[in-house]
């Protein structure tokens, strides 16, 4: 990627949820191409290609690997199902610690982990989140034997049935401590907890522990468009305050990269190069200025 | 209403808005058709009635008067909207006098206050939970002096953005308890709070001091349908553990009536006679039970 004109901020990740419609060579090719130094994978993409050729094509990128997305969903509650979401996730980590390996020095070995949603015709939502905490437990030792950080991403409530049963910060530190801070961590996304009275403290928490693990942005926009996985939007177009947040996440000491995961048709729909030039430059101006901000100032002033 | 053989639970109140479209005559009517003792009222089909036209019609009906809908809407920046919305509250202050006075015995004067979203273009969330906050202290008096119970309703992080900036029933109870219970409640809708792992805590506080002054329940269904305000479901219909809810809220302490209030395009589209009929059924199976079972059994298993 010598010669390209294009920089973009030193700390922002293109998650390939971003650029759905490219396939693997596509987006680390866009990637690099919009001057940004870090991609956060997919498995799906990942697989198309085949993992050892992932690796080979991600070495020769010169990029960063941010996070492989994404393990998890096990909240089944019937013993095959449950076995089958842990064996899944076991190749997830093997596939995380290859992926990070062959990235550019600072890519970190991080797998985020999606909690799943209530099994079908199951209203025990206490019981689906025990599932999820015990599931995390099972795996602790395969991450750590393989130097991953297992990333607990807390969804937002709207994904509480279906989807995503760990619906706040709180609640994926929870779990998250008590396991080791090296091998058990947490994703803070802005679009699934901008909206979290106890979003500060939590934030600090986490970061008290080093527990952030990954810090993910994109915007909450409205009206909501009619599929609410499709829901959310570039950097500035909607509601969140990303100074704010980012400061927040910021103080408590979160210094790795910064992935933007979006999944939008209307963005999906358009060129995935154009798609890389648009987040670098909303990242720019809604996330960088946040950044330059030195730590601790408050206390300064 | 005498003659009529349908008789629903004793504790069930059907609110106005699960029969939208019909207006005050026709909601108080087919309430009291499906055997249903009590009913939440909505300003706006009161305001068409007229009010002391409407507190006439509810006396007429010997139904009980179980809250008013709605109050709120005070986040406004700027401070000629903020007056006219402490303005309009204080006229909904007085409505909700009135019509619990003119309900039967058992009847509460309860406001149901929904504090409104971010004002355009505004993204300071913590700003705007501030001024709900001190709209509330500003009503406060009035609402003493008229013998009105305010009553915070959270509601799901899916409108925090839009339409209710108190998102939790922790974030309600911390600006409810800075006034005399007697005067400032919350609402426990399940659609707004099921997916919240405080769930269960939270109520128990606000059992403590007495604050739960309505306790509403509609189901959250999958797939959202596009329009997420309308997203709600009869009981039965989605995911939510009526009976686990219901328990905590009984053993919290709550026992006044319990209003289903859905928003739901397809139910609003039958007859409300209908629509009556089959919210007692609904309530029924899965509200009632929990209501039988005595507090405190747990203690003495």
């Amino acid at each position: 990627m010598t010669g390209t004109a294009m920089t973009a901020h030193p700390r922002l990740s293109l998650n390939q949820a971003t650029v759905k419609y490219a396939d693997l060579a596509t987006a680390l090719r866009v990637t690099g191409q919009a001057g940004i130094a870090s991609i956060g994978l997919w498995r799906e993409p990942v697989a198309e290609a085949g993992l050892r050729e992932a690796a080979k094509m991600v070495a020769d990128s010169g990029l960063r690997v941010s996070s492989l997305c994404r393990g998890g969903f096990f909240t089944a509650a019937d013993d095959g199902r449950r076995r089958a979401a842990l064996e899944e996730n076991r190749k997830a980590i093997e596939e995380t610690a290859t992926l990070a390996a062959a990235g550019a020095p600072g890519s970190v070995p991080v797998l985020v982990l999606v909690a799943g949603g209530l099994p079908e015709g199951d209203r025990d939502l206490p019981g689906a989140r025990a599932r999820a905490g015990d599931a995390v437990g099972a795996l602790v030792d395969d991450a750590a034997g393989a130097g991953v950080v297992l990333a607990i991403e807390p969804m937002h409530p709207i994904y509480a049935a279906d989807r995503g049963v760990v619906s706040t910060l709180g609640q994926a530190l929870d779990i998250a401590e008590q396991f080791p801070a090296a091998t058990v961590g947490v994703v803070v996304d802005t679009f699934h907890v901008w909206w979290d009275p106890q979003l500060d403290q939590q934030i600090r928490r986490a970061g008290r522990d080093a527990r952030i693990a990954a810090y993910q942005v994109c915007d909450w926009i409205t009206p909501l468009p009619p599929d609410p996985l499709l829901a959310r939007g570039m950097m500035g177009d909607g509601h969140i305050d990303f100074a704010a947040v980012t400061r927040t996440v910021t103080e408590a000491g979160y210094a790795g990269d910064i992935e933007v995961e979006i999944f939008n048709q209307q963005i999906w729909d358009a060129e995935p190069a154009e798609i890389a030039e648009r987040t670098a430059k909303s990242f720019a101006t809604h996330v960088g200025p946040a950044l330059t901000t030195r730590t601790g100032t408050r206390s300064q002033s």
